[in-house]
């Protein structure tokens, strides 16, 4: 079975409740604090390939946060976009974002 | 002309002095702040692709770091350990590295 | 001055004309050429950073087909199949896509 | 265990024989025919999405064969480079292929 698809809810102007916001801004406490990990170890003067595996998991935290804003995005304001009309303008900027988290 | 080769200084129990590190710690306060401010965004219900945009550059601030960390490594304690006929070993650690990092 | 949008024609049963088809299909023709060079090189026992060169530049190349097939996708059959009513199923199909191609 | 590191023999003037070249030419030749696959697709009209997990599937490939190169060069090459007092270059020409793969 398939989960429930998540979407945001759009409202003009421009703003947006992330589905699971609550959830959203923890992971970005977590990153925070990861940041603050590594900066950590570099004043600590750390073997600079265990910074590096930190900075690795910190890029891969990053990575599933913009998947999940990417996946709302989607669902919630694009789609809406397409079905008031605005669809290729609302492509063209989702086409944007993605080339920028595309390798 | 070639700017000079930065290199760390390694000692052993592999405490690693990274070259510039005063800079180093300054762009990783700096990603700490973009972390908050990307969290803002999300608290205040901003536009998701403007959130996505944040986070793009967010990740190029932290390659960018990851590519600084990897070259003093790299012509650091990697080649120290070359040298010292370690080579294989650190090679194979330094690939380990990359591998993260890559595509 | 924005160019104007570039759609798939989409039918049923899901056989879609791409935009520009025979300047993708000569994108596809050099990118075959690209890999025998690279493969010539290997043979010819050429140095490897001069292979790995030639590697990344294919990458590039075919980087930009994926990113004109998922244009041309979301401006034609995404769009269509949202407009159908569609939309969900759509939209993971495209996500699913997108993983792959994000870092 | 591991597996025996797996070093090119290096000869000026650069010339490289490939550890396992003929492996690496198999794999090269079974990439040229997905590059003609992924053509025929786009030549018969197929659904545009399944061209895309083709060309997904192919950089793969092609990633895996990067990573070949880069392993055999560091432990092969770059490595006889280092302890032959030339490292820096050596290093400097490595990172410049590796920001080429990185992200």
């Amino acid at each position: 079975m398939k989960s429930p698809v998540r979407k945001e809810s759009c409202h003009d102007p421009r703003t947006v409740v992330q589905p699971d916001k609550g959830a959203l801004i923890r992971r970005l406490n977590r990153i925070e604090g990861q940041v603050r990990g590594v900066n950590k170890m570099v004043s600590e003067d750390r073997y600079c390939v265990d910074i590096l595996n930190q900075v690795a998991a910190l890029q891969s935290a990053l990575d599933a946060v913009a998947m999940l804003l990417l996946e709302s995005h989607t669902h919630g304001c694009m789609q809406g976009a397409i079905k008031s009309g605005n669809g290729d303008e609302a492509i063209d900027e989702l086409m944007a974002v993605v080339r920028k988290f595309a390798r």
